[in-house]
């Protein structure tokens, strides 16, 4: 069992690259929300290839539907099973790729775990696999607008070398993430990115990033320690996203290299509970939501499908030379804004489940 | 459900700082190994507070019983028990800790979330529930020592803004990591560090750092894609030890920094596998195991707790000055050692079980 | 969490009556096996409306499509999505089933469970979900048939008060059983039972029965004491078909009228192994499979929809006359042959995973 | 992963016969409950063997302590421990029944799952393991009780051929019930149940029964279609108690000999909700509570270890008799009175949780 995620609001995924479609099931979700499809697409948009020149070049319209648990626009509270059809499923031809497992991909261990693996593509490693994160976690994240007003919203932080300059996580909108094609708030340093990234698209190359995310409006008191501590469960749904290699929650690294003094938060007095002067617990104390805004940062390394030649051995242990084929991204920071909000929003919708039946069982 | 981890070796946590004992249950242990307490009480000792100038003052003995689930120092593949008793149950005197929640700590989350909590101590935030984290992890090691010679060895990468010089992952071992008493290997780094904690411990404030840890001798193909992928599981558990901040798998965050062609892990012919070049993938790709060396990097905030007096408000949000009483670690990171590598243990230990189901059915 | 089963052979369904499709995701199916649709379609066919004279008039094609999963005919050990479309997805006129909720239906309980329900047919507990059950178990099956010759064959045993002689166990195959419409290999008593349906659905009355079903080859040692004994699993899968209203493992209720003396099943000495001389335990002793075939029965209500008319209220409790429209089942059991069958499938091949990865760790 | 059971409220069972003790640990339970060892203890003496002549003449205090989770009398949301002490670990002299395994008991299968087994008793699947349910059950009953009043009565319906009179169920009480030592209602057939257990433990054979149960007030929508009906968790439930056979909800096998025009509940107005005349289903429409008191009956096997003499093979196969030595149960279903309960509220405890959570979200 690994596709699967979440105790309530529970997501089954499946799909890959190349087969019919890909998809996932939502069991738990609570009855009588409005949905349609169009709730959803609006996210998978934002995720789909093709859709700025910063991106590989494949067109994917990427079409949602609906298949089960709504009638009339209502959900029943039954499984709500969502399709994406794959536009291509003829296998590709991606030259010694099939031959010669790409460093730092999925291939040989893939091969290895399974005995077998998909002939072309990245099978279910391939970044159409976010689909299904992506279109259960819209789901998600509108139910918590609509119940709490929670609004989480991601952005690029850093593009290789390239840091943007400090973003409000208060008041940062999906809109001003939008308004560059690289997701960076900072547009000085946005320009920077789309031109570094432009120039390796062109030579065959790719960069790392940095995303960065808030989760506004979140109640007091979410999260399951010890093992299922808020941070915790945010830990594993961003490493759980294709090519990453980070996770920070509020000071993160940094906050290892400053004293008790300097990082400790303050308690003050907000609306109807303590709030905290300074958000360096990144809205979490003891693995529970302190009622702050959920701060967090996770880096993504650069794509490991390059069209630069790369010398390594084939299947068999032969010297090689791999020069990839096929359109690939040379940087998935911009598409991965709408995975970490997905993920994150999968996350909160559960925790908050859980947390309302203990409320309502509460002595 | 937030006490248990793990599908198929699946431990079950219990404990607050001040009831009668803290332990676990461990489901799904392989029968036939031979398992007295020793094997898990050398863990422990290195766990426990007390155990250098550089920890609380605090002592405790930690011993471990175990309850059920072995024979004539062999394990039957039920369930095992293992308790540590609390030496000291009564509640304490912790002053105005009382009324005042500590800043950065879970007191505040802790009563908004439950409605109550324990009167003294940490209650189930405490540290002491990582004691079981300890027992268990050491029981996993030692599987995956005798059945695959696998071994775990972490230490203390930082100390505040001090950085240990590069550690040879692939050689480190327990024994080197102790020859300091802040487990640091590096011995100028390691003297600067504990100079640094002895001082801290005098004024009454606290420090962060970070820890490393290296897993060897990992099989090819640990690892369940898409949402348990090895390094999403990693994370998990990483994140569910107490002050934790962040989480980094091979090359982190600086991974990000990096293009594609430098960052890639060249492959070349090792003994009945292929291997990598180089390790920036830290061990997995695609979230599977590829048989290098597992390496990732956990930071851990300064303690919360201390005596240094600190602005804030108490519990009904009136301003007050918290000086907190009782004897507290300045700096968590030696002892946060065995942890990791407990931590470690457990994951590894439920992902081969996984695998291994796979491969026994596989066509 | 609902519509998923299992741990490490796990499937997840979805779908009501009049949504676009029924379907589930098999996680954690073994990797190489060959398989297309035609090997899951036999089993549906079994399963579908409208395939005799006994059974409801409506017609349906239920086509199984593999959507994710398998390439060139194997699969690749990642989910594998199925899925039948629902022919007609519009709302039906149900008449006045819509203000009155039938008797011994879910109508009622869905609507106060969740707020609100499917307009028409039985939603999501329809037998129509039953097809995931089939489909998925279909897969199970093939497995356990390919790996260890673990053949499974359920049958009529009772219509009403009309029993069918004991059937032996030992070497009934799925041939004998489908050789009547009724599915019970008594011929003589398969021709009363068919009359009487055929009676029952003249004059729109229905009737209940027992389906029996035996589990043959099945290996030594399949089985989680304790909540996860191989007969409590059984009984889950079981009692969550819709309709069945008692289990039965082995002697069931008849071994609770005898003494000690006589329900022990003495040891001898087989092949390569103890075995029993009787099966009063039906093939599980303390909640583990002993090499015995797994006998077992399953109790049938009559179906609650019929057309007499019912006295009865609606929804606000005005008393009503329900004349239920619309065609429907007289008797389940000759359909739910199939459904057991792939229930059983469902539970043992997810034993039989678990217990491999045991053995492969055991010292 | 076999000795957890529940979603929210999740309990999790250690012990075998002769280790240091069997205990639970109780992970969701609601804070703020008042619990102490007294509310728990009362339900342990109604299990515990040596309290009537009747049982085995075995004493055991089977005293319980609660290790953790509870604060002054009060619960603290955290994970609660349980503990009850084996008065005797010493492996006992069992004669024969060390070489020779028992007929009917789980001796050759645990030896052949584990390829170990506990020397002595019944290891894991001895009858102590059922103080763990009773224990954690008394705890779920608690809570039932005091937020809605639920209460769960079981009762002996029948001793061998012996069976009571019609109980009536919406009345029916513990105290009822504890009113002859075999906890029949029926006091002329009581009287026969205990002269013929009598009997049988002077011989050495013994005997198998029906232990009937009803659980009260249980809100209507508890259960979790498909694969998670209320009845199916129930189901699985009790055939995980110990010598278990069958399992029956509502009109159970019976129901499968009528017609549907017989068989179904007609609706009628009640207080607040609709409710039904008769009650075949037993509570539960589509998987679902539906107001109703809720009616099963679970049929329990004569125990296995009888002290006549038994011809059967030993381990290697070679012929024996076993006459087995020690103090048994002729008859367990008296004591299996409070272990059906407590199974029975752990399954209602969590899907009121989980149906709370649900209500809390609903739109």
């Amino acid at each position: 069992m690994s596709s699967s995620f979440g105790t309530l609001f529970r997501v089954t995924t499946f799909g890959e690259s190349h087969c019919k479609a890909v998809g996932v099931v939502i069991d738990g979700c609570p009855p009588g929300l409005t949905l349609t499809e169009a709730d959803i697409q609006a996210q998978l948009d934002r995720r789909r290839p093709g859709q700025s020149a910063l991106s590989t070049d494949r067109q994917e319209a990427d079409q949602v539907i609906i298949l089960s648990g709504t009638e009339n626009g209502r959900t029943l509270g039954t499984p709500i099973a969502l399709q994406v059809a794959n536009k291509d499923q003829r296998p590709k031809d991606y030259g010694n790729m099939r031959d010669i497992p790409r460093p730092s991909h999925a291939d040989y261990t893939y091969q290895m775990k399974y005995g077998i693996r998909a002939s072309s593509g990245g099978g279910r490693s391939s970044a159409r696999e976010t689909i299904s994160t992506v279109a259960s976690g819209a789901v998600a994240a509108k139910i918590l607008r609509e119940k709490h007003g929670i609004d989480i919203v991601a952005w690029v932080a850093s593009v290789g070398e390239i840091e943007a300059a400090a973003v409000d996580s208060d008041t940062i909108t999906r809109q001003e993430v939008d308004a560059t094609l690289i997701r960076c708030p900072d547009k000085a340093a946005a320009a920077q990115m789309e031109a570094l990234v432009g120039d390796l698209k062109t030579i065959g190359d790719s960069v790392g990033g940095v995303v960065a995310c808030v989760i506004r409006n979140v109640p007091l008191g979410l999260g399951e320690p010890t093992f299922e501590k808020l941070e915790a469960k945010l830990a594993q749904a961003m490493l759980a996203i294709p090519a990453t290699k980070g996770f920070e929650i509020g000071s993160g690294f940094s906050g290892a290299k400053q004293r008790g003094s300097q990082h400790n938060d303050a308690f003050t007095q907000k609306e109807g509970r303590l709030g905290t002067l300074t958000n360096r617990s990144g809205g979490i104390q003891g693995g529970i939501s302190n009622g702050e805004p959920i701060t967090m940062r996770i880096a993504f390394k650069p794509p490991a499908t390059i069209s630069l030649p790369q010398p390594t051995v084939d299947f068999s242990g032969q010297e090689a030379i791999l020069e990839a084929k096929g359109r690939h991204d040379p940087c998935v920071v911009p598409r991965a804004v709408p995975i970490v909000e997905g993920m994150a929003a999968l996350v909160i919708m559960d925790m908050l489940l859980r947390q309302e039946a203990r409320k309502a069982l509460q002595f």
